[in-house]
């Protein structure tokens, strides 16, 4: 392919000519292909239809002669924290395993920060805060400044939606090839105490694949901040999500917070939504003794305890973390040769143009792109017209504001390959058509 | 029985001897039984056997071809919410199915209007509230006033547990026999509008088993309210959960706070806990159009959807609500006797005693018990000395603290009936001692 910028005068017009054919040629197949949402296919939830039939009539005790039929158990059953400790990172003591969703964990835990106070901070987040609900207009008798969190961009939309509901300030942070920039991150945490917690998902980061570096999570884990309760939100999504024979291991923040004098400092979030079911599975929360002891006595107020009878039901299905693996593996069986075909697709056609880029994840569910300034939202207008969707424009920004208009999130694993195929080859001749429109030479 | 005030001076030795012989005799059987918490026992669990084993690994299909096992769905499944319309009284579209617990439900729509205000609301409600979490101690920087809620007495601890959690002041309104006082009702909620809510047990309330009259719901329904966005958090944990061949059926709240112009008052919750599974059940809402989409709009920031799997199970074991019904014949089958024998029991034993009376409740999982002033303390003590554990006293009211120390809530249905004969022996034992203690008898 002739690159667009080396294109002179008189070849313009066919090269534009070429690519606009390109595209209305993929537009004329009227295709329906749905790339927005980091959703398992139906293959990869069939390799957990034996959980659909189980614990099985006959079987709902748990150790200590638990009936997981009744109330009760709160911290969740034994077994299914001992199944999650070493993926948590933390001893079984320390986990708490809950309903379906690490997101609703993460909302409950700043929930109740803002409410209630931490378990080391002086004052409840909420007196620092203008926090005001998205759904209630300007603001309301609110308190000056209010509570802030670090996003490292782009990063995950729903983080930034609980920020958005509750108005927490969101500062962006640059994501680098070995996790956030980490001296950006020290300098704004130790400088103001409004700053009081920071996403982070450390493996596989959603939406660039990006592995945080020992270093820099030992920096995290180390560095001083203004507000002695600031929380690292370690939204370990993919901890087990490999693409690549290669399973990537990152440090432990727990250890190596409590190692440098900040124990309570990181609040460990996992699920099993793409390990088993995304509607019907666990949620997982590790921290220091102190903070599981809140979060319990916070969650007394709110529930008699979590759906034990589907905890027993992962624990006769997942077994071990040996079993956590081997699925993994089968589930990397079926999704590895999407982003392969994307990648592949993507490097025959737009290897050469120029301001585009993509990442090359060894996990997670995602691919990054990045088209020229200014273009992402035209290619993503252009894939819908063509019946692509694509994560809207922006999503991976705080405030849904890309301020390069540059990124896309691709998520391959939902389509079969053959539309993945197809919808990378579409969202390719849109990437050439908003690169040549930008260029001038459309 | 000797009735105690009659005794004259000469039989007072006798009569005391009497009843401590009685009291240490029952103490030397070394019993180790539990009336503190209404939890179905293990029989009533075996009526959902069945469910433990569904909807089976090839069934995960629900209505309009959604994938249970995928993410989505936040209102939960369509045959869900018409399974469970008829009980909430509420169309399909007004109706939420979310995981196990009504009580979170509860919970979480009083944090976001705390954080977020209320559909119809102008101001959140924190804004107005000295909102505090007990774990914080003394307010802090906190605003003037607060929020209160009005909460018929004896009432549930755990709806006590979350205004204290959130520093929400409770206002204690007697319960008489056909609902809350409905004056005093009234004359509070016209005159403050820091009054925001009301705590409801309408049909067989925990623990007194009132089942609010038609009158009552109304005067609710129709009441002028100081604060524009007063909510009644109508919580009908046993609207199915019948104790006599009387189906007990109360007023439509919805249909009547909605004539008297007042549609966003009621927000109704019930769950499946003592349906089929009290660990692994469902939780229901329903209200009106604007309060479901406001809920929805909250529960977007939370979470990506409900355990969908599990709604389908529910589907597929109760099919109806006449299948619903069936199945509450089978637990009233089994509890009934239980309740009778604790009433045979007291009837017996205590019905002499002056200033001792209990509900015959037709309906939930209670018995009240009000024994002399003063001496509910005692008597869950003495009872604890003999091995029965009774709810703490005081926890039927708020900040646990009965103002007269005379209410003791029994909970006879998850021991056998042969365990709860003899828990009822012992507890009007320790009865007859305290109020003769207190007459100065012994």
């Amino acid at each position: 392919m002739t690159k667009i910028t080396q294109v002179n005068g008189k070849e313009i017009t066919g090269v534009g000519q070429e690519i606009q054919k390109n595209y209305e040629a993929f537009k004329g197949k009227g295709l329906k292909l749905d790339l927005t949402r980091g959703k398992p296919s139906a293959a990869q939830l069939d390799l957990s239809a034996e959980l659909l039939a189980l614990p099985g009539s006959g079987d709902f005790v748990a150790e200590g002669g638990v009936d997981c039929r009744n109330y009760g158990g709160l911290q969740g059953l034994t077994e299914a924290r001992r199944l999650f400790s070493g993926i948590m990172g933390a001893p079984p003591e320390q986990v708490v395993v809950a309903n379906n969703s690490s997101l609703a964990l993460m909302h409950d835990t700043i929930v109740y920060a803002l409410l209630a106070g931490t378990c080391d901070g002086a004052r409840r987040w909420f007196t620092q805060g203008a926090t005001q609900a998205a759904s209630q207009g300007p603001a309301q008798g609110s308190h000056e400044g209010g509570i802030a969190f670090l996003c490292p961009v782009p990063g995950y939309d729903r983080h930034f939606t609980i920020c958005k509901e509750y108005g927490i300030r969101m500062i962006p942070v640059a994501m680098k090839e070995d996790g956030p920039d980490i001296d950006a991150v020290e300098r704004l945490a130790a400088q103001d105490d409004a700053i009081k917690g920071m996403w982070c998902v450390p493996k596989y980061s959603n939406p660039t694949g990006t592995v945080y570096s020992d270093a820099v999570v030992e920096r995290l884990a180390a560095m001083k901040t203004a507000a002695p309760d600031f929380r690292l939100y370690w939204d370990n999504a993919y901890c087990v999500h490999h693409l690549t024979d290669e399973r990537v291991e990152i440090a432990n923040v727990l250890e190596l917070s409590a190692k440098h004098g900040h124990p309570h400092r990181p609040l460990v979030f996992a699920s099993t939504s793409k390990i088993t079911l995304p509607g019907a599975g666990l949620a997982m929360f590790a921290a220091s003794k102190e903070n599981v002891k809140w979060l319990l006595a916070r969650l007394t107020a709110r529930t008699i305890g979590p759906d034990k009878v589907n905890q027993l039901r992962h624990v006769r299905f997942l077994k071990n973390e040996a079993g956590i693996l081997q699925l993994m593996d089968k589930h990397r069986a079926l999704i590895a040769p999407k982003f392969q075909k994307v990648l592949d697709i993507f490097g025959q056609k737009l290897a050469r143009v120029p301001n585009v880029s993509w990442t090359r994840p060894k996990g997670g569910y995602f691919i990054s792109l990045d088209v020229p300034k200014g273009c992402a939202q035209r290619v993503i207008a252009l894939a819908k017209e063509a019946g692509v969707e694509l994560t809207p424009a922006g999503a991976a920004y705080p405030y849904g504001k890309d301020p390069d208009d540059r990124t896309i999130r691709i998520a391959p694993t939902f389509p079969g390959l053959a539309e993945v195929a197809q919808a990378a080859e579409g969202v390719a001749a849109c990437v050439l058509v908003a690169a040549a429109e930008k260029a001038g030479k459309v």
